[in-house]
């Protein structure tokens, strides 16, 4: 066994998506429909996904075959590698053994492209060609863009105006693949409208992309479908061939984890690598640590409230059981875009509600600075989102320096920081802020979150 | 076989790199000292290089052992994958079968890493504690970056002021690893200083940036070395390690390449994969069309003279025997900065000029049409430098496509194009100029090559 590179012969890739919802010790509260406020039925979804995307998303098989052509582009880049940090651990002077699954390997960069391809599959599948979608960061855009140029579906991404003006080199990554960039809000949808219309200068979040992408989709008539790129079960059961490739590199390594990380926003990175280790957790009654780090600017898990909340700031969305600051809740300007959400995937909020998962928030300095430590000990440099997990596995491999406990430590890196240079700039040069919110903040944004009576 | 991925086993990374010196037919003429233009002895290098690395730049050895901590290093990102491109075949309609060495997956984003790691490496077992060099893309000064962080190196990078000023992403990267950036030409360095003194706005040159770097390492009393990623002996040999991975793969596919392609700029990722298979050409009477594709616009080896020259604009450097457009030549502003260079490494110069390789040269537009073709069908963004490789081998492939021959092609993608977005930006836009150079300018320029007697 070489000591380094945890390679997964392709032949062994998993032919199968895991899904949580068979192993849930206690079964999730349903969606339910943001006009009636009653559970919703497959048929509520069908505006804006198509049949196969719907029959997933409600779905409680535990595994659900991958498809050929699927598995096929897969293929270009994975399984990816597991990776033993030797050189981090001897950075860090820790007993610790620190793993981490690199899928910023991908064409996208992140593992963002792990459900867009099946997404644009299952469209396709459908009759569909042309879909919608927001982006924060970009990750999930540039992913969107790739699969729907192998599949030859057109392609629109609104993108948060701050990014699109911010980043333009992931505006033209996604203009590189084929993909259509609007800046949001934009004059092209009534809730983008709406929004310039109360606030001529938006700089955009993400929940008002997501009220334009879905508004396109609703009001098509069928002919345009919608993406989501995490929080919705589908996307967390397509990121589980993280997971499920992990384990069977980690059996490789002859080794288990007792600590497994993620960062966390809407929570598809995070799943995607720790859910086939909770079912470990739930069927075998293991005690391994399932840690999901999310920014200290945006503490959905650690300091929201467990409620039913929107997923956009429209209010068109169903709304999910979930840990949220409030769906109007705007979280300071950090670089980890892909973590600024106010609320995160029904799964992962049930689990942490069951505190059979746990979360930390970190601050962005603190990210940084073990960004900076892994890229000059494992050469890659990592999206500030990744920086989140980066920095959890670090302060649990100096946890076991001081006690001396010689644990497994394995960590999600979820993607590469290429088009993030300027938060490195800013880092460098101290200019960056690490915002703790008041107590009184949170409770102001938590007082918009609908009153929901529980309707089971 | 798993169709796509041809990966290798990380237990059979070659442990070696492969002299091409040892096997080429006719000897290569020697390079000669500066100052004297008589054959340059080891010691005349000593005053910019360690003596490990001078002993390989003259050595005759075949076979030359990997280090154990390079290996070490190397396992980060090696061996890379071999891919064929299945999809790429497909859109194009092609009988031809095409493979790509996948170099972009490595820390640094191409396969200057390949060189860098071993030359610190060297310098660092020397006692050296500093390190200067150039960098025109960029990818150099990143590659040497990393490798110095790794062994606590100190590391200026001397980058041509137009890349400093135009791709600020590039100059953060190689900071964010440590090593300190410098726009060239400066006032830090006597050459840079006559450079400015004649242009106050000079936007530099390689040629430049190479004067700068060499007269710090010369004037630093020995405790100063200097690094180049292209063009010697030593900087082929390391990345031989490219050719002979990709030997092993196209064994484990059951193929051999028919037609074996590289990007040409200074010659080291060419080499480092074509050098292994025109070792067998040599040895084993093969066919094998090998081809070096560079830019129109710097058209070295189809329009250069074959020549003693510098290496440098100051002429500090030793001359080699080359094909060279003379060392004072500005070669038009393409976005593959990484091909900009007036001359190339002696040993691909030495092999065209005896029809064991030979050269195309092409335009860029081509260049990017190709490059995105294969994003769409691959997922990969090339680099710019990489699409020249690329445009070559579907130019080749559409050729089987007319006759129905069933080639096999295989080329280098060197590195991949994150830090050349705005290149793609430009060339969406229509905005991408197709440089023919007048054969009045290219004598012009060649009229500057000294005249030197053959002096062996």
């Amino acid at each position: 066994m070489n000591r380094y590179n945890i390679l997964l012969d392709p032949a062994q890739m998993p032919d199968h998506w895991y899904n949580i919802v068979a192993d849930m010790p206690v079964p999730m509260d349903p969606p339910l429909h943001p006009g009636t406020m009653k559970p919703c039925e497959p048929g509520d979804l069908a505006a804006i996904f198509p049949e196969p995307l719907i029959e997933q998303e409600m779905s409680a098989q535990r595994d659900i075959s991958i498809p050929g052509e699927v598995m096929d582009i897969y293929r270009l880049w994975r399984p990816t590698p597991l990776r033993r940090a030797y050189r981090l651990e001897k950075a860090l002077g820790t007993p610790a053994k620190i793993y981490y699954k690199n899928e910023s390997v991908s064409p996208s960069g992140s593992h963002k492209i792990n459900t867009s391809v099946p997404q644009v599959y299952y469209n396709k599948k459908s009759g569909i060609n042309e879909i919608t979608t927001e982006t924060g960061a970009g990750q999930w855009g540039t992913a969107l863009s790739i699969a729907c140029s192998m599949f030859d579906v057109k392609c629109t991404v609104y993108m948060v105006r701050v990014s699109y003006e911010q980043k333009p080199y992931r505006r033209i990554l996604i203009e590189t693949y084929g993909g259509k960039v609007v800046p949001s809000p934009s004059n092209t949808t009534d809730s983008g409208r709406a929004f310039l219309a109360r606030d001529p200068d938006s700089t955009g979040s993400l929940g008002m992309a997501i009220s334009e992408a879905v508004e396109v989709a609703a009001k098509s008539g069928g002919s345009i479908k919608y993406a989501l790129g995490s929080v919705l079960n589908h996307v967390l059961l397509h990121n589980s061939i993280i997971g499920l490739e992990a384990k069977k590199q980690m059996e490789l390594a002859g080794d288990y984890p007792d600590v497994v990380i993620g960062c966390c926003g809407g929570g598809s990175n995070f799943a995607g690598l720790a859910f086939p280790f909770v079912q470990d957790k739930i069927v075998k009654k293991l005690k391994t640590d399932i840690i999901a780090s999310e920014p200290a600017a945006c503490p959905t898990l650690t300091r929201g409230l467990y409620a039913y909340d929107f997923g956009d700031t429209a209010h068109l969305t169903p709304l999910l059981k979930q840990y949220t600051l409030g769906s109007n809740f705007m979280p300071p300007g950090i670089h980890a875009g892909g973590l600024r959400y106010h609320g995160v995937a029904q799964q992962v909020a049930h689990l942490a509600h069951q505190d059979i998962i746990r979360a930390v928030a970190v601050k962005q300095n603190p990210v940084f600075e073990a960004s900076l430590m892994f890229a000059k000990a494992e050469g890659i440099v990592p999206a500030p989102e990744s920086g989140h997990a980066i920095r959890a596995a670090v302060d649990e491999a100096l946890k076991c320096k001081e006690t001396g406990e010689k644990k497994t430590i394995l960590f999600n890196l979820s993607g590469h920081g290429h088009f993030d240079m300027s938060s490195y700039e800013s880092y460098l040069a101290n200019k960056l802020q690490d915002y703790e919110l008041d107590d009184e903040v949170i409770q102001a944004a938590e007082a918009e979150i609908p009153k929901v009576e529980t309707v089971v």
